[in-house]
């Protein structure tokens, strides 16, 4: 009897599901029939219900956002190096297995280990005025100096053109003030934010050729609040290492007013972080084995690692969450993948791409062929759209799928940079695509203590994660051979 | 020597700011050459120029995010017929005095009154259990109940077709739990919306014919939370009045819970709400005259009036105050418009529509040609859009504006409702434009206690201020008859 359906429902081929329906009904057992039915309606689904379905489990189980909620409450702030990163570890890769990965690998990672400590502290000396400062994140700490904290005049500038200007007889022996705000006119707060980070990573640098004794550093962002961001600064080229701080907006602008009124001031300095011996940690991949082409990998990831103000809710646990919940919303839509899916969770993104370049080392040593990577690093905002990483060709077939996803928001399809994680694969090989966040609040709590759980809307985060499953699925069916569309650079 | 200067400014035509420049290079007078070029090229600054400026006034001064510190913070719940109401109403007033409005109207309108009173509480019995509730706006108390309350088993249904089937032995002196919930799965949160209010604006209506005592109708949010959200409800067609309340999601699930535990429980509900005679209140109008088609009207408008929890800082002080700093942000940007500028801010969209239906009535009598009006009226997410009430060649004028706003995020372009209170107007003379914000957070906050000023992001709302500028201002440009082109209905 079984024999003989799957006999005629493979016969019946393409024929609709109430030709089909109506065929059956005469037979006898009613209940296989049904159940036969029912799936092969479900395998008459068109790629628009799939991709409806697969909206519609992630708004209604919420699975990232609950996923989420662990990483944050239970495990925190993540910095590579630190015992919560190795907590992050175990768990995901616990994760995995519970959603039924065929292979879960920790890859191991060499990392640096910055800690903070806990004496962050700055001030106008007189009238004594607190800041809200913390330490950049690379920087030595102020321990080196006299009483332990650096104090000094301090010299405010806007950019480079002008620190240079000053001249060594201008700057040495003070604190260099950057204070050029990100551009509040750019719609994408991520150009506001490159056009101002270059303070961050490099004011060190070029503060110290001047010999200067510290930096402090205007934060990344567009909110005029009292919160230090943190992030990665260089000391590649400089003269000397020395300290490095981000100030609160508002502290900028306390500083800024202080130095107007004053001419002269002074600032003292105190920072406790330190560096210790790099050490090991681990990439955590899932994979999920394909149907056919299994020599061939589908990409989606995040990084797990964060700063360690705040719990890393939007940088990047949205992004390496939506990731992991991709296989999960798969699997309840019943959809399977012709090519092996990856769930990369990146170890490090912050402070040296250590993980990213191991990755995509292991990639080439392997002969690992990435057919489409997918990265999440934008926050959890409502979807606007994909970045494509590719050659004009590929950027129209992916282009081609717009309207499959303009119902959920889906509309810009820029092409260019689209995350620093997949960044390190070879472009020849593999189209890259970044998943886009509307990006208004991202700055608000980038790298801040404000980067909580609590920041998160459940919706925008799912329909994230959705959108990054539907691509999967939809580039999944295409026969396209990338390495033959996308040219050598 | 002005003449000579205007002379050749007005021959040289269309050629480029460049040449012109040049032109006038050899000439003495340096200073009135600067200002007359300056004002030239200011001439010259295309419609993309114009816009961009538009939204860069708006993201850096964040007036439009001020006026609605003010009217959340200083005046807070306006509900029509309130001592608040009538505080926003003058303070509006005052503001477009002080942004320079050639005439500022109250037109005056008849409002209902009702006030919620003190008392708000619901409990299940035994084991005594709180439910978080608020009146419905427009319900009676429970005043003349028994001890002010009334107390009666419970009974759950989803919709009006199982209510009925209850039938009045099934009803008849019960409170009748309404708990059907939005729909998740739907993306535009505000068809989840349409697809749950009948529980809340007709439940006492279909509850009352079959002798139910009172109603508990199940919060209209997606967000599992504990504050009831109100909102208005009817009495039309009730064969008696009942009292009607919401209970908060969290509410409902526990009250859903303790039925299919206990089956048979009951609920005490008391309220203190009540109807006072209807006052009068007023639209606030400002208007700005045009250079040349004086007798056209361009409107911007939301509606001032609110619900008393929380403080209507989405709805609707964000589109209000958009509307209201429209005016300053043209006139920032140097831009004049053709035809006369009107800010509406309308009274009692709420409870009534009474303030849109005043203003409508009023436009008819006056023979007002209003060209265009844009509404606000859906929070203040980041822009997705404008929405469009016209016949199909109109529509496709405002979709080919498209490219100007893409750059902004604005990519939707349907047709269809575009506001409650301009929906008033009539449509074969007035192309009728809403504005359209993300809604993933809307009903978050919509009616509820969480509607505050903090809920708001300073530069989503901007970004809607300014694409209802840029809106108006590249309309203002068309000489389209629209009146010519929307057919009748």
């Amino acid at each position: 009897m079984t024999t003989n359906i799957n006999h005629r429902t493979s016969a019946l081929g393409d024929l609709s599901p109430v030709v089909f329906f109506l065929t059956f009904t005469t037979m006898k057992n009613w209940l296989i029939t049904i159940a036969l039915t029912l799936s092969f309606l479900a395998g008459a689904q068109t790629t628009e219900d799939n991709i409806k379905s697969i909206y519609t489990t992630a708004l209604s189980e919420q699975y990232s956002y609950e996923l989420l909620r662990t990483l944050c409450k239970d495990i925190g702030a993540r910095p590579a190096g630190s015992e919560a990163a190795e907590n992050a570890v175990q768990w995901a890769r616990m994760i995995m297995d519970s959603l039924g990965a065929d292979q879960v690998i920790l890859q191991e990672v060499d990392v640096p280990h910055w800690v903070r400590g806990n004496a962050e502290m700055a001030f106008i000396e007189d009238p004594k005025t607190p800041l809200a400062v913390c330490a950049l994140g690379g920087s030595i700490g102020t321990q080196e100096f006299a009483g332990g904290s650096v104090s000094a005049q301090v010299i405010e500038v806007t950019d480079f053109e002008a620190l240079k200007s000053l001249g060594e007889e201008g700057v040495k022996g003070k604190i260099v003030f950057f204070n050029r705000p990100m551009d509040p006119s750019l719609i994408n707060t991520g150009f506001a934010y490159g056009g101002a980070v270059n303070q961050r990573w490099a004011g060190a640098i070029e503060a110290s050729k001047l010999g200067a004794v510290a930096v402090i550093v205007r934060s990344m962002t567009l909110l005029p609040d009292n919160h230090p961001h943190t992030g990665s600064m260089s000391y590649e080229g400089a003269t000397k290492k020395i300290p490095a701080a981000a100030v609160s907006v508002l502290g900028a602008k306390a500083l800024h007013k202080a130095l107007r009124e004053s001419g002269e001031i002074k600032v003292s300095l105190t920072l406790s972080c330190k560096s210790l011996e790099r050490t090991k940690s681990f990439n955590v991949i899932g994979q999920w084995n394909g149907t056919e082409k299994t020599d061939e990998y589908l990409l989606v990831g995040g990084h797990l690692d964060s700063w360690e103000l705040g719990e890393g809710a939007q940088d990047d646990g949205a992004g390496s969450m939506q990731s992991l919940a991709i296989p999960y919303y798969l699997k309840k839509n019943n959809i399977r993948l012709k090519r092996n899916l990856r769930v990369v969770l990146f170890m490090n993104e912050e402070f040296g791409m250590d993980g990213a370049n191991t990755y995509a080392e292991r990639a080439i040593q392997l002969n690992e062929k990435h057919f489409v990577a997918i990265e999440s690093d934008g926050g959890s905002g409502a979807p606007r759209g994909f970045s494509i990483d590719g050659n004009d060709s590929i950027v129209q077939v992916v282009r081609g799928l717009r309207d499959l996803f303009s119902p959920y928001g889906l509309h810009e399809f820029p092409t260019g940079y689209s995350g620093a994680d997949i960044g390190k694969l070879n472009k020849k090989e593999t189209l890259l695509i970044g998943y886009r966040a509307d990006n208004q609040r991202y700055f608000d709590y980038h790298h801040a203590a404000t980067d909580v759980f609590e920041s998160i809307h459940p919706r925008e985060l799912e329909m994230g994660a959705a959108s990054m499953a539907a691509m999967i699925y939809v580039l999944d069916k295409k026969d396209i051979h990338l390495t033959q569309k996308v040219g050598v650079e």
